[in-house]
């Protein structure tokens, strides 16, 4: 195993709270971060089926928040800026630490369906670490398309079974096996906030699971393992 | 100005004394270092006159090896192993603490004809602490072509001009003042060894020179210039 591949949007950074309070500074309420992310998949599909060309994310924020505000009668001055809160969001408290120390023994790279500007925008913000961008961008697709995992390890010179998925979701995991990755499985509970129901749990016998990305880091680094422990598969 | 691009053999990393330790070490005349970078421009040509597709360095840089160990009746044991010392270039000595400080106001990220497995690769052994991985691979051509200086700034969501390209040659600052980009040259006076005759010295009124990263990143960097200095451009 040479690299990881993360999953950006709920398993490295805290989408909903931090949208939540753009919204909240703007006069907004809050509850649009729930149905404006809500749109997303929905845009996305457009996209896969072939019925639309690749666009970027910032243009599926735009649209899907136009939508929403237009909904409501309401108006932002500036929407552009707005819908650049989805590159200015928080990680969560693990997750620079953990990365920290998986870069050290690991290639790591977002395999995110933001698109690059988004991913370096939002790297610089939070601090993450990466040692490349890829992802959505450089296959033209949308995750789960094949295309997006095998471009993203085929960028890397990397075959699959040398890549590691990590995700919080276990949809994308289940994508990422399926072309031959090895997969690991960090939930993030608050992910959707207080009332969430999905993606609690393992639904697959993942390679790893593990509680947050420091343990991600202890589980999987050489470095950190005792010298009695068996190598690395 | 919000992003740097940065040429990469060269410019950040010593590649002659890098590839002759390593030609050296497998008993092969370390004077091959420098013929296999000639090879270089006219294979890069290839591709650039349309003869070929684009393909990465490492087929480049492998084609080349063949056909100079050839021409000498030397072989080597694995020379695809010896192919990747492109990958496994040394930094000059202000690289690192020159971009380290950089990235603290900056976007900052390679415009050069690696390609993206082979510019990881060199960051991950040189200590090149990348925000993005950019240049020849996401343009599907080779400098001077000027895709490669758009695409890497538009991969960044931003227009030429708000991006400097820092080089040690002047042609590829040419290239990138072409197509609207500020421009910074860094001499790199041994790049060739001690008889280097080419690039000693501007060749045109770039919009900023300096001596080596470090003083790169204090004539740059807002956070290291005094109070009383007037704005950034």
């Amino acid at each position: 195993m040479r690299a990881l591949l993360f999953d950006v949007f709920g398993t490295c950074v805290d989408w909903r709270t931090s949208v939540r309070r753009e919204l909240g500074a703007r006069g907004l309420p809050e509850a649009l971060a729930d149905e404006w992310r809500a749109l997303y998949q929905p845009q996305l599909e457009t996209v896969r089926s072939g019925a639309r060309e690749w666009v970027n994310l910032d243009v599926l924020h735009r649209e899907a928040l136009d939508r929403l505000l237009a909904g409501r009668g309401l108006t932002v001055a500036d929407p552009d800026e707005l819908t650049r809160a989805w590159h200015r969001l928080d990680p969560w408290p693990d997750t620079v630490p953990g990365l920290s120390a998986l870069k050290r023994d690991f290639i790591i790279a977002p395999c995110s369906n933001g698109h690059i500007a988004q991913s370096v925008n939002l790297a610089k913000h939070a601090g993450l670490p990466w040692d490349a961008i890829l992802g959505a961008e450089i296959a033209h697709a949308y995750k789960p398309h094949p295309d997006v995992y095998l471009r993203s390890a085929g960028a890397l010179g990397l075959r699959p079974r040398e890549v590691t998925m990590v995700a919080a979701h276990n949809g994308d995991l289940a994508a990422a096996r399926s072309v031959g990755m090895a997969t690991a499985f960090v939930p993030r509970p608050a992910e959707h906030g207080p009332g969430q129901t999905t993606d609690l749990e393992p639904e697959d016998d993942w390679d790893v699971v593990a509680g947050d990305f420091e343990e991600l880091a202890r589980r999987l680094g050489p470095r950190t393992r005792p010298a009695s422990a068996p190598p690395r598969p």
